[in-house]
């Protein structure tokens, strides 16, 4: 019976035997861009239905960080109030670098005019910022603090493009998973609005007319399989599709060298898969987050990578998520982080780490690792004679992060493939408009579907660009878009 | 009137006023892929009918080398004639490295077991191989020569996984271009099967059915637009999306890098466009066949490339596009062929190609790039050193090629970006069987339609992997699959 349905396969309205419910705005998925979809959608005075396949709310945003990236208009009232300015050319010009080749500079521009706004929205949902500052690098902070460096903002070569500014948000939550916190907010926010949510609710499939139009979904919940028309549109907001392994070996084969996925555990890419069934055309299937996050401790930060070469590769003080994809593309999978004994400590999040070779001199180590004599002592010495003047002139690794690695022991910590635990979700998705609108792939809008958050491909779009707290910036603010536009329509 | 059809946008076959043709077998593009599969639907007894967007028959294909990249089951005629034994399982193994991270098994297994079949196949059909052998390092033949090293065989890591052969069989043509015979000769075939062929017909959209089927298409030419009504399937055979701008800025921005466009004219990725339309799912669309022919003279492949580093990044005797996507990818666009007094000479397809230095030392060379200090002279003694002892440990070059580069003046010849002309061609496209049976996102079979040649993701979709022929051994090969498929349904 289920067969008869498939996210693929989009079901003729002349198929449809009855309406079991109408709406104004069916919404797939109740994370951060459904419920923020949600919100704004009853806020223009819409009917709305959200069809939740989990037991409960919240998406893969409920296990995050609970962090948003947003800056731009001069600042957040939290980045002013510790110092920071922070003006949107500045933030413009980092989101378009951290955009990669295929950087959508519209979607840049709306985000980077109302980044402000939108925090103070967030706000005004009820969500909590203590409003203090974090200094220091973090992967996510561990405090109820709320300002954090969390990209790549004084790294090169963003550094050297757009003045740095700390712009990670985060919600005032103690520990680790300030998601929680976020989106039960948010989504409690939609059910207070008239939001009629059906929890345990799988989307089949989209259903479209002759023209083209999405007219609405079947959805299969309580037993049975239930035909729900949509007058405004659907929003298709359920995640991205790292739990769907036959896509990822499709798409995006390069994030199996990671193990971890990062997900609530229903990005099975259904949403993306719709989309395509009725003429969505996707972009950056083949992009990824990735992160072996090599640090804390901060200091391993001054140690430096080497592939098999003794080659170094990156400034290892960028981003961790970039620093992975560096990691991962290196020739044989071989790459070792070098450190000395002042600079040492067990990387706290990857603690089966191997220590693949100690020795008295850089040359017992290279020794070790079985690399060519002098290829990774002169790589260290060129480090070294320049980092004791503070520069890095290959690789412009800041000052502060530089220091000559000199105090014996000397070791070499493994992050050869299959030594480290990557963490990995998806990046790609269909193609929208910054206001939602999916588009086919003359570029057109497909009239009635709407998606946002990793359904679609957002700012967050190159595995080399991300930012902690780029998702979930995206997901709401762009969520709130697909709803207003939807309401519209 | 035009506007009312595109090829994002299928139309409904309860919208078709009438059909103004009827046909087995519709097919798209008269190239490579297009000719094939008609001759296969005409051998099984159908109808065929191609619509042709040129006014000519050919495709890319016609601008092409005419080459056809084949092997396996112990060697072509060919290959063994001249002592070259090519095994199924190296064959296999090469391209498989060749297709990348997302190369596709199933299709590997059906070309590698049927290559030399294939190579037969042509020749039945008329095409022409004179049988020689041409050994040497050649972008493409002048002679009329059959068989040459084409790609990345010889070459570190695909040499150390797959024994070498030679696999270029090239149509016996004198000079460049040799695609003319080759497409002449398949086209002329087709027509005398029976194919229909209507030249300066532009296929504007996809017919499909409630159930999500393929009747037909609408295409545009006699000055009207047409309704093709295609009992067995329609087959798009139109070719890559190179030259539609817009696709390349959305899809594979990185191409951009590239000034010409290798294409016959047509590749607009109106096929990649209809088959999205009607719920088919695209793979590898980031990806492209990009070169920047740095030789001949072959004596600058014993030349070494460094980036503004100093580091080398690549073993210069890989395929040159393989060669040439390492290039691109070098920080801030800058690269260097260092070259010495005995291998010099000036590149005859690059021919402005700047010196940007020269020096009676290394030492002057780095200091008129602007070198770091000892960054440049520390790569270059390293490699004299191994080469002037045959060996290249870091990037394993092989021994033919490595020199040591120690006879004054030197130079630098400059691949920065901006400097070189690039030249590409896409390789995304419509996920399919290997039997061409085009794909949704749920992997399911879409009725009623099939791809191939660059509408398709072929065995060549991987830009670091292409070898020359590839895409023609794939079009004809899979074309052939295509039309197959299409009779048979």
């Amino acid at each position: 019976m289920e067969n008869r349905f498939s996210p693929g396969r989009a079901l003729s309205v002349d198929q449809v035997p009855q309406w079991d419910q109408e709406t104004d705005v069916a919404i797939v998925g109740f994370g951060a861009a459904g419920s923020c979809a949600a919100i704004e959608a009853l806020d223009a005075g819409m009917d709305v239905e959200v069809f939740e396949v989990a037991s409960s709310h919240g998406g893969s945003a409920w296990w995050s960080g609970g962090e948003v990236y947003v800056g731009g208009n001069g600042g957040t009232s939290v980045q002013k109030e510790h110092g920071f300015e922070d003006q949107t050319d500045d933030f413009r010009t980092y989101l378009t670098m951290a955009g990669g080749p295929a950087a959508d500079s519209e979607r840049i521009e709306l985000y980077a005019q109302n980044g402000v706004e939108h925090f103070e929205w967030l706000k005004s949902q009820g969500v909590t910022f203590k409003g203090t500052y974090l200094p220091g690098k973090w992967i996510e902070p561990t405090t109820d603090d709320t300002l954090i460096w969390s990209g790549n903002e004084k790294a090169w070569p963003f550094s050297a493009k757009a003045k740095p500014a700390p712009r990670g948000h985060t919600v005032q939550f103690k520990g680790w998973g300030g998601g929680k916190l976020l989106m039960d907010t948010l989504c409690e926010k939609a059910v207070a609005l008239g939001a009629n949510v059906h929890y345990s609710h799988r989307a089949l499939c989209l259903v479209v007319d002759d023209s083209g139009a999405v007219r609405g979904l079947v959805v299969r919940g309580d037993g049975q399989e239930k035909f729900v028309k949509a007058r405004k549109g659907v929003i298709l907001a359920a995640g991205g599709f790292i739990c769907n392994q036959d896509m990822v070996k499709r798409f995006v084969p390069e994030a199996l060298a990671c193990q971890q996925q990062v997900t609530g555990g229903n990005d099975d890419g259904a949403g993306i898969r719709m989309g395509i069934s009725v003429g969505a055309c996707t972009l950056n299937m083949q992009e990824f987050f990735a992160t072996l996050p090599f640090f804390p401790p901060e200091s391993l930060v001054k140690g430096i990578f080497i592939n098999e070469r003794g080659q170094r590769f990156i400034n290892e003080d960028t981003y961790h998520g970039r620093v992975a994809h560096y990691v991962l593309r290196q020739p044989n999978g071989k790459v070792w982080l070098l450190v000395d004994n002042e600079i040492f400590g067990r990387p706290m999040l990857q603690p089966n780490i191997e220590i693949a070779a100690v020795g008295e001199t850089w040359g017992e180590v290279e020794e070790q690792l079985g690399l060519e004599p002098g290829s990774l002592t002169t790589t260290v010495d060129e480090f070294n004679r320049h980092a004791a003047q503070e520069q890095d002139p290959y690789f412009h690794k800041a000052a502060e992060w530089l220091k000559p690695l000199t105090t014996p022991p000397f070791a070499a910590l493994s992050y050869c493939a299959g030594d480290f635990e990557g963490h990995a979700f998806t990046l790609g998705g269909l193609a929208t408009r910054p206001t939602g609108e999916v588009l086919n792939a003359d570029g057109d809008a497909i009239p009635g579907l709407y998606a946002a958050g990793r359904t679609a491909c957002g700012l967050p779009r190159w595995g080399e660009g991300y930012s902690s707290g780029l998702s979930l910036g995206d997901s709401t603010f762009f969520g709130r878009q697909a709803g207003m536009s939807a309401a519209k329509a």
